[in-house]
């Protein structure tokens, strides 16, 4: 098809042309998210946001990096990179928003073998669909043609996100009591933890294809669906509650599950009863635990277990806050309490008080 | 050494506890390099970074995302990571002082198949000392164990940078306008650039190794050092010339090299005229041309040729920013001029005039 020679740098694997054929589709893509505060063309060296600074505010920005993780694994054997850029944008818009923070702008990573434009214009218009419908600039970002260092059709995507929060609404912690009441809600699967034991389970000890259905499952949903469902973004549920005095804290159950992110806003000498039973525990998980011989203490801590965001709730908002966020459509659970004394999470196969119970009188 | 049984988890090829283990270092690396301006502990979900804002300012971030390519490689081959974090910051600032913005923090992500815990604090340790150097905070970043999806011994290493500048003084092209000089700063070497090529050139055809001097060189450096080389940073002798109105925009020499990147600033109807033969090409240079074969027109897009960073400088201010660079103890060259007409670079042998004839009477 091409009969010019090849350049000494396309012998050594680079395809500078191919690269900017993508680059093109990433342009279009990335404009498409733009806000009206970014000021720069993608091109520039650095990509460019306006901040509003309203007189008075004390802005604070948050930023996060991520990855997908081993769901890239995944998202290579169905041929289907049209999911993992929504995951990343999401999982970082989650990180930054139990800081109180809404997101102002993303900058995403991809790096391959070769870069086969078609599957980095799929990665990044997952990125691109993420970020327009969390209200996020795709600012800039880079594309690296590694050859010898990934394995071809191995992609790495990496993102980072920052959003910005006025001081006085900054959420690290510091509002946790005792007796405040962790609401769960529910995750849509993995999100995009533990794919590395996942699939261990799945495709090597219980043999299954990504179209099989999960064993004894009652779902229909094929392995692939249950493995490449998004991560949730809980940005819309709970914008209208950043403000409120009542959320004291939240916190995003990624790697280390509920075990190992709870934690990280409880106040020392406090500790967080949570019921196990308390939610509904979507059967993957069962299926994961029996497949794989995996003990519940392993499970809480590499997987979600159906619980992908937890909001530490003043007792006596409670009332209000499961009504607002049953009034933004979102599902949710009183799932434990943070009690005196201890450290970390104290799982409680006892029965949980009733929310009319938990709120003071 | 360790008898208790263990995870599924690990058993699935990730290991928690040593992460945690690197992870811990990593937090210490990370603090040293705090600004007052820093609010959060890692930890957190997301970094926490107080914008200072003065009245009147009109803040605008800008933000960079990079890797080191397969400069990587060369790391892994000579078992010292120790450099590519420097060199990952460095070319983070750079591509946002071009913009006119000075950095406020750095995140980093981290990627390989099994994280060890001393090369994970070494490439870290890296990112830190080039982030102190800069007066960047390192904020935060993610590192993620990913079985199967790299090469023992790889890793991935991605940076990304937010700085500011108050918008007044956004450098973004517009300013630059016909007869501006180029001014050339030398690089280190290769920076971060071409090494897919430059491997190929000094491993393959000329079957070099690590510790061999380069054939037909004065310099006694090896391979490794050469390769290994930090990118510098121009921000120490740059800061001062940030606000100075005969600045009227950077070019940072990255993949493309001078053939891509000067263009990237020039208004539409002019051209770079640029002089080969102005500046000291360093013998790597011609080591790799001759070794591989390569054209001169392709060595002037995949290489930076020994140019790291281009300003283009109002005549009339050229003695004064000259002299600026001088006291900075910044090595320099006039390389060309911004020409009416055409697109792009053109290369030029003919002479160049003098720093005094290009001055306006």
């Amino acid at each position: 098809m091409n009969d010019e020679p090849r350049s000494a740098y396309a012998e050594a694997g680079v395809n500078i042309d191919a690269q900017e054929q993508g680059l093109a589709g990433i342009k279009r893509l990335a404009r498409s998210t733009y806000t009206p505060n970014v000021l720069s063309d993608i091109g520039s060296f650095g990509g460019l946001f306006r901040l509003d600074v309203k007189s008075g505010d004390q802005p604070v920005l948050v930023a996060s990096a991520d990855g997908v993780g081993t769901k890239l694994v995944v998202a290579k054997m169905a041929g289907d990179y049209s999911t993992v850029g929504r995951d990343l944008v999401n999982h970082c818009v989650n990180d930054i928003l139990v800081q109180g923070a809404t997101p102002l702008f993303f900058l995403d990573y991809v790096g391959a073998g070769v870069l086969e434009p078609e599957q980095m214009v799929a990665l990044v218009r997952g990125v691109a669909d993420g970020c327009r419908e969390n209200g996020c600039a795709l600012l800039g970002g880079e594309t690296a043609e590694m050859p010898g260092f990934y394995k071809p059709g191995d992609y790495e995507l990496v993102g980072f996100i920052v959003g910005s929060v006025d001081r006085p609404r900054l959420l690290n912690g510091s509002r946790v009591r005792e007796k405040d009441v962790l609401v769960g809600l529910p995750s849509a699967g993995l999100h995009t933890n533990g794919y590395s034991l996942a699939r261990t389970i799945l495709f090597d000890r219980l043999r299954l294809g990504l179209g099989d259905r999960l064993p004894g499952a009652e779902s229909k949903r094929s392995v692939q669906e249950h493995l490449l469902a998004p991560h949730l973004s809980y940005l819309a549920p709970l914008r209208p509650l950043l403000e409120h005095p009542g959320l004291h804290a939240m916190a995003h159950i990624t790697g280390g599950g509920l075990t190992d992110n709870v934690p990280r806003v409880l106040p020392a000498g406090t500790h967080a009863s949570i019921r196990v039973g308390s939610w509904d525990v979507p059967e993957l998980f069962r299926i994961l635990q029996d497949g794989g011989g995996v003990s519940d203490e392993e499970m809480l801590r590499v997987f979600n277990l159906g619980i992908g965001m937890v909001l530490f709730v003043d007792p006596g908002a409670l009332r209000e806050i499961l009504a607002c966020l049953r009034d933004a459509g979102q599902k949710s659970w009183v799932i434990g309490t943070v009690q005196p004394g201890g450290q970390g999470v104290v799982y409680d196969l006892g029965a949980l008080p009733t929310a009319e119970e938990l709120e003071p009188r």
